[in-house]
């Protein structure tokens, strides 16, 4: 996945966004209001389809479950053919689902998790197969990095994506370096792509320029090859057609809107996916997620201290600037950040409406408030940090080993080209 | 291989040459001479240096061998840096020998042969590694053909270049398709070249425009990646500075001044370069070759008989229109493709001398030349069909199994990157 991966690289708009309009692209996503992107305006621009109350009940009939708080809060937010993969489970044929993240640095932190909860929550509602893809590649072409460290990252952050509980027997994790050079379909799959898409169309997707790399230009077709199930034969018997949903940000969808025009010229389904908002930076939507910044965000490896220390003093807070104020005239849950961490991680509905009345209303001081998500951190950091611990490079192999999982897919049939 | 391999694709100029200049890339040559390209003009534009006979008799002095009749007539007539693999070798130090084939067509002609010929003299000669890069990627990508198809003429030609009698224990032949997702290495020279080169670049070498499709575009690195030792870690134990010399047809030159260009950046050696003039159509130099015209040229599985009337009625003559006016006037050896193509496979230097001279002042008829190359190509292709006959799928499968070769490299030392 590209380099934002849920993490708002939020900038000053350049040349190219207007004064109202947000940029959201895999490398930039920049808005000029406090309150972050307006994910209104992002559905129509990409054309993609609001989730909306219709769509979350028939999920829930279709699944007879409650549907994830990631849902339910509109963290996701936007969807393209939901409502074919529910036909698909209807029908009783298969599907799979498809995410990823781009490894360039060692330390992931809270907002790269959340792809990874929502998708291990449609893994273990759905019961079916997951790939997981890591761009070492493309991490190498866009960054200052070599390859080896590029693939090394890989599965430094295979270890973190294992400890979210993802199923071994449902679940195969591929770096693009290792899996590209070890399986010809999915080879083939990304030349069948790189045919199907010119440069004029990468350029108006992605912006790229002249100037650009042949490896940046051709990329897109990497991460566009794991929606096509032809890609992983042992997965899925050789099966070209089974259909594939892809829960990711929604810096993503340009690379999934390019697959899903290319789709058809190579006689397979269209991905459907399900897009998520962006998660904020300590510092509120507007500032900038950065690895290097160790003040902009909570690492999955920060102590408990460090997270403490972190909330308190840098969390952006839309409360009063005094108790005074705050009592007076409230505080606003739209940007402030220990609220929305809140939304992304609190699990408790009851609770969190309590808190979202009580701080507008003014009753409940900032200072509360972020000591109650500081609990709630503590407690998905220290045991996420337990179940990486467990994690061993022997688990990292198999999971990175290509395989059959533990679905079946009818008899043999040959792979069509 | 790009898409002429010797073959000249001859056509009209378009826009871009002008009057007076011949164009030659990966995918276009074209002349207005009758004469067909002028080749020092070539040598002047690409850069490149002439095959003098200085170097000839440095050659010969180091090998201790005449040279090659291909050589010796000036067929390969350009270089870049053969004094430096001359010094290579004068200083006990390996080198390796690259070339190959896009296998577009099952029927391979007379012309494909060139380079495989020459290229097992200069292996024979050297007692060097040879890797030979079948392009089946690039293939699928600018031909209407599937990648499977693609692959399966790889396999074919592979019969075809076995057939010209290399050494199993120093030859490794590979398709793209099949190495690609075998090498973890190769993939990675391919992503550092590919990091290593704009669009801009790729244009400007080889006229891509924007509404090319992204495959072509990053392709250029596939065809880059066989000239760095490190690519093959099976033949050279992961030593990435092993010199390169690769023999090919001069219209794919384009190919490795990109390659010699983005050597540096790589910490890599650049590849030298043996450049070859293309083999003419038996129309003339000025027509165009086509696998799709059989009475274009001989196919290595033509009968005699097929042989026979080809050139008899097909091959161009640079002889008078009628006897009385040929021994008048004399013939034109420099048009005639009887007498090119004697000057391409007999190896008889005095006999050739004599045909020339006796053909020149016109004591030698048309039809007594072709009578005797006639002779010369069916015993050529011939004993061609018998060692093919003899190629199984077994030997092909051997041939392209990715392996150590009979030379070795030193103790282990691990690949930088």
């Amino acid at each position: 996945m590209a380099s934002t991966d849920q993490v708002p690289d939020i900038e000053q708009p350049d040349q190219k966004a207007t004064e109202e309009e947000d940029e959201v692209t895999p490398w930039t996503v920049s808005s000029k209001s406090e309150k972050g992107i307006n994910y209104d305006k992002l559905i129509d621009r990409f054309g993609s389809s609001k989730i909306d109350d219709a769509l979350l009940k028939r999920i829930e009939k279709v699944t007879g479950k409650p549907v994830h708080h990631l849902l339910r809060r509109g963290i996701f937010f936007s969807h393209r053919e939901m409502d074919l993969i529910l036909t698909t489970v209807e029908q009783g044929k298969p599907f799979y689902l498809y995410t990823g993240r781009g490894p360039s640095s060692e330390a992931m932190h809270l907002g790269h998790l959340i792809p990874f909860i929502f998708t291990k929550w449609l893994q273990d509602t759905f019961d079916v197969p997951l790939v997981i893809q890591m761009t070492d590649d493309e991490k190498f072409l866009w960054k200052d990095l070599t390859i080896d460290e590029a693939n090394r990252l890989a599965h430094e952050n295979a270890k973190d994506i294992i400890a979210c509980g993802f199923d071994i027997e449902k679940t195969f994790i591929f770096s693009d370096v290792e899996y590209i050079s070890s399986c010809p379909d999915f080879y083939k799959y990304m030349c069948r792509i790189q045919k199907g898409v010119t440069f004029n169309q990468v350029k108006g997707i992605f912006g790229f320029t002249e100037s650009d790399c042949i490896g940046k230009i051709s990329f897109p077709a990497i991460q566009a090859a794991p929606s096509f199930s032809g890609a992983f034969p042992m997965i899925f018997n050789k099966k070209q057609d089974i259909q594939c949903l892809i829960p990711c940000a929604i810096d993503q969808d340009p690379y999934f809107r390019m697959t899903r025009d290319v789709a058809p010229k190579l006689g397979c389904k269209k991905p459907a996916l399900l897009h998520s908002t962006f998660f904020p930076a300590l510092q509120g939507a507007q500032s900038k997620m950065s690895a290097s910044d160790p003040t902009s965000s909570i690492f999955l490896t920060d102590t408990d201290k460090q997270i403490k220390d972190k909330i308190n003093k840098y969390a952006y807070s839309g409360g009063g600037s005094t108790v005074e104020e705050h009592k007076e005239k409230g505080g606003d849950c739209s940007v402030d950040v220990a609220f929305q961490y809140m939304k992304f991680f609190s699990e408790d509905d009851e609770r969190l409406a309590q808190i979202e009345k009580d701080y507008t209303s003014g009753e409940l001081l900032t200072g509360y408030l972020k000591k109650e998500l500081i609990g709630v951190l503590q407690k998905l950091v220290g045991e996420h940090r337990e179940r990486r611990a467990k994690v061993t490079d022997e688990l990292v192999r198999e999971f990175m080993t290509p395989r059959k999982l533990k679905f079946d897919y009818g008899t043999d049939q040959q792979a069509k080209k």
